[in-house]
């Protein structure tokens, strides 16, 4: 590709899901190493975003009573972003179904996409842009296990239930979690080359899903 | 298992590698939705960790002009730990590359090792620990790229050359980075059964390898 992806902005918000962004992240993180790239984690404010969910979310996202999560340090805020963005990352999570809790996310999205080059989405990142409206008419695809109300937050997508990532123009959805993983090598390889994907996977000892249609967990959460 | 592990830790120095953690993380973040589990981010201060390398090594950890990274917010310092911890998770990275920089995180590991109930490294964090004299006369495995380097740093280790994960007593080592995410699934079926790990496996959408001595990367790499 002529002009490959430089800048790569992430969405933060709480309760987003720790390896829908470090999945993609880690493959990018070692990418950097060999070309220049710049990052920029975007979030309401400059304060540290949990992966936990909000407490007024708690009784929605019961648990048994664990303290356990992680935190990370965003660059910008939604209000302030970099002047250039080529790509955004879109993680899912517990935090998407609490829709108050990602409206500045959304905002940011809606405003953003028509200078973005690309929109990747991880998860129930999906739906989340797909309550923008940003989706509809798009092909796409999010988590199987969350499938109904994943779905149900785009009711004008045209969803793909069997698939480990879909392609839709410039935007790249992906199946649940670890899907993102899959959809990111097959960027990277787009974008920078079949042997650039391959070099990352191979240092980092990962066997990739390399078919976008091959999804066993599709027939494993019983979506048709 | 009667009484699995409760009280995880993970150790966070400067340039420390983000799958490591976030890989076996993101499991254990969706076990504690089922039953009660407490994190504890450790670090030399307060202060958020970057993946980036320290600014001293950089002639070392060479790349282009990328500003391309991750910080994460500690929880806990060295010297004043939790009071219970289970589980340390070591993760490893191109941090480790300097004996100084992680200097404060072995003299840690060497400290708590004998209250722990278990050690688990990822990637070259079994470099780190075998510079602590910990791993001498165990089984182990590290990255396969950088398994000259690392095996180097214990030459008393027993350094297994072909293991995606080898675990020696209450030491679980993993071959690089993704193969921390294996061994933790086989980590927690141990501990809380494989029901519960094929359970998460399934909701995260990763289809994992469940045998230890399946490492096409030792070839790869041509570690023999």
């Amino acid at each position: 590709m002529a002009n490959p992806p430089v800048n790569y902005g992430v969405v933060l918000y709480p309760g987003f899901h720790a390896l829908d962004v470090f999945g993609p992240l880690d493959i990018l993180n070692l990418l950097a190493l060999q070309r220049p790239l710049n990052l920029y984690l975007l979030s309401s404010s400059l304060e540290p975003v949990s992966t936990k969910p909000p407490a007024t979310m708690k009784p929605s996202s019961t648990g048994p009573n664990s303290d356990f999560g992680e935190a990370i340090v965003p660059s910008h805020t939604f209000s302030a972003p970099p002047p250039e963005l080529d790509v955004l990352l879109v993680p899912g999570g517990l935090g998407t179904r609490d829709e108050a809790n990602t409206a500045p996310a959304m905002d940011f999205i809606k405003e953003v996409f028509p200078r973005l080059k690309y929109l990747i989405t991880v998860c129930t990142g999906s739906a989340l842009v797909a309550r923008t409206g940003l989706l509809d008419g798009k092909r796409a695809t999010t988590n199987k296990r969350a499938w109904g109300w994943a779905t149900s937050q785009g009711p004008a997508v045209n969803w793909v239930p069997k698939a480990r990532w879909v392609v839709d123009g410039n935007v790249w959805t992906s199946s649940g979690i670890s899907a993102g993983i899959d959809a990111a090598y097959a960027f990277v390889a787009d974008m920078y080359g079949e042997d650039v994907a391959r070099g990352i996977a191979d240092a980092s000892e990962y066997t990739r899903c390399m078919d976008p249609e091959a999804d066993p967990f599709a027939e494993r959460w019983g979506v048709v």
